[in-house]
């Protein structure tokens, strides 16, 4: 059984994975090119993953046999586990509780050469849904108290398998970076009474030097004190905490903002490794009028070194605001649109 | 100039390093092996690095010359500038000020070939007490609030020159990740009338499981929820606050310590990458009876993904009770101390 472990002194969870426990031999350069034939994600290899949570099928054929454009499968090696208790317990100054929780993968297509920033727009809206409505899933547990989706792209960024897909891990307790940003957005909400992210997204558009797109109800920005080079946050335009309230007809202006953030990246970047998480509110919290769900995409440039580790900042050699004339697309052309 | 900005809704600071700003096409792959013949940081090469700020000469020789054990030179191209005033600015939601601080390299060695676990231990000794004597001499800079010494060891882990170093970074505010351990360890003592590391320390003590070795003043551990496989962390056994009161009689158990554990790295994990960091009181802090200066070892054997961008939660899959195993060298038989 996994086990969740918190540091005494800054109160941060880190999930002790026992199943898979690596001894040194096992830390081997982790480049694992595709050797060829159909992966294990591959349409028509429905048999070698766990059975499917959720499904895409146009088809309505049967669940785990080919005929779908998305599928949503239990993580063969997951990180927390869906059976079991909690069972926290003390031990004199730390705290443990049993890994609970789940660990899905959301197949973005049954294509190995699929690559989001190209999947049709309506199908990339799918992936979106998948994600509100596995997240609706979950909440009905009553252990869980989050659900963090995510995407790893590329080797650097820490995929293990190159057919694209993204993952969602719920936890039993609310992760130490929601807490920060709720404890900051409802400081600012006390002070100021409006939520941060609509604040930032006013002053965004006075500005525009930072705004890359606006557009069918979503903004996309380079954050004014980004860690890393060309990150981007992309927000709805009106106020809303939890994703999953997101209505399924806008899925279609979030997929197109994330192609266009994406594949310019890939144009200008050559298919840079990223990571995109969602920030939505915890399962249990109520629509909050201090919480804004977004979107960061953070491509893998540069390395996390020492300085980073020790304090917690972060040096960005690249200005946000040059970032956003790249992801605008101002600095390629006349010919790229 | 470099500029520091504040994220506004969980207070992180940046660094946008704007004179060494980098476009697209500069982010390539960054590994620069050594190409044969003296590197920058080699002995004999003095004239090609910025003026030393200290150093150790036993032959007494002139600055700038051949004939050093230790020295330390300012950065060639630094993350922060000594000249200039803070003027912190704000704009709307925003802060920001000038990228004010130092960046000094720390060469440990003249010899290109030279690794710290190898040197002999006084030399070791002298890199720490050269850390202390600098940490000293940038306190009288009322600009500084807080020093960070780290290493960067290997490519993966961040170290952009192969010649064995380390790097110091001051900065004009007390960084976020100082700051929380800080608050957390103030409510500890609040609460217990005790140092939280000290209590760490007699726990650990007693179980004895995650004590790496317990000699001449030191402690290491492999903390009981540590981020990574094989983090370590070592600690002055008794209660100090700031690094810099270490009394350089000291600094040889210290490197003793960082000697065994780094060498013990490298048997079983074969020369990995890695960092550590020195986490010591910020500089205008009198002696606290709640911080507890240490170091914390990070080998580079995992990739940093989505999932914890996202969270803050780190997924380690080795527990530490293994990895403290294999640092007492008790699972590599009887022929290695």
């Amino acid at each position: 059984m996994p086990e969740l472990r918190r540091d005494p002194i800054v109160g941060r969870w880190v999930i002790i994975s026992t199943e898979r426990a690596r001894r040194p031999s096992d830390f081997v350069p982790a480049v694992r090119p595709h050797k060829g034939g159909p992966c294990v994600f591959c349409g028509g290899q429905e048999h070698r993953t766990p059975e499917e949570v959720w499904a895409l099928r146009p088809g309505r054929g049967e669940a785990n046999a080919p005929g779908w454009l998305l599928r949503v499968v239990p993580n063969k090696f997951p990180a927390l586990r869906i059976e079991g208790e909690l069972e926290p317990t003390g031990e004199g100054l730390y705290d443990r509780m049993n890994g609970v929780g789940a660990h899905e993968v959301v197949i973005e297509s049954p294509d190995h050469e699929a690559v989001i920033e190209r999947l049709p727009a309506a199908h990339l809206a799918e992936v979106f849904r998948a994600y509100r409505d596995r997240i609706l899933d979950l909440a009905k547990d009553p252990r869980l108290e989050y659900v963090m989706v995510f995407k790893n792209h590329g080797d650097p960024a820490g995929a293990s398998l190159e057919h694209t897909h993204s993952q969602l891990i719920a936890t039993p307790v609310v992760p130490l970076m929601v807490e920060e940003e709720l404890a900051g957005a409802l400081q600012h909400l006390r002070i100021k009474k409006r939520c941060i992210w609509c604040d930032i997204i006013r002053q965004e558009r006075q500005d525009g030097g930072r705004v890359i797109l606006d557009q069918d109800g979503f903004v996309a920005l380079s954050p004014f004190a980004p860690r890393f080079p060309f990150e981007t946050w992309i927000l709805p335009a009106a106020h809303r905490s939890r994703y999953e309230d997101t209505p399924p007809g806008d899925f279609a202006g979030l997929a197109a903002a994330v192609q266009r953030v994406i594949g310019r990246m890939g144009q200008f970047l050559d298919d840079p490794p990223y990571n995109f998480m969602l920030h939505s509110a915890p399962l249990r919290a109520p629509a909050l009028d201090h919480f804004h769900w977004h979107l960061e995409i953070i491509p893998k440039l540069t390395r996390v070194a020492g300085f980073e580790w020790g304090t917690g900042f972060f040096i960005n050699p690249t200005p946000p605001e040059e970032a956003a004339k790249y992801l605008r697309g101002e600095t390629l052309g006349p010919a790229v649109n």
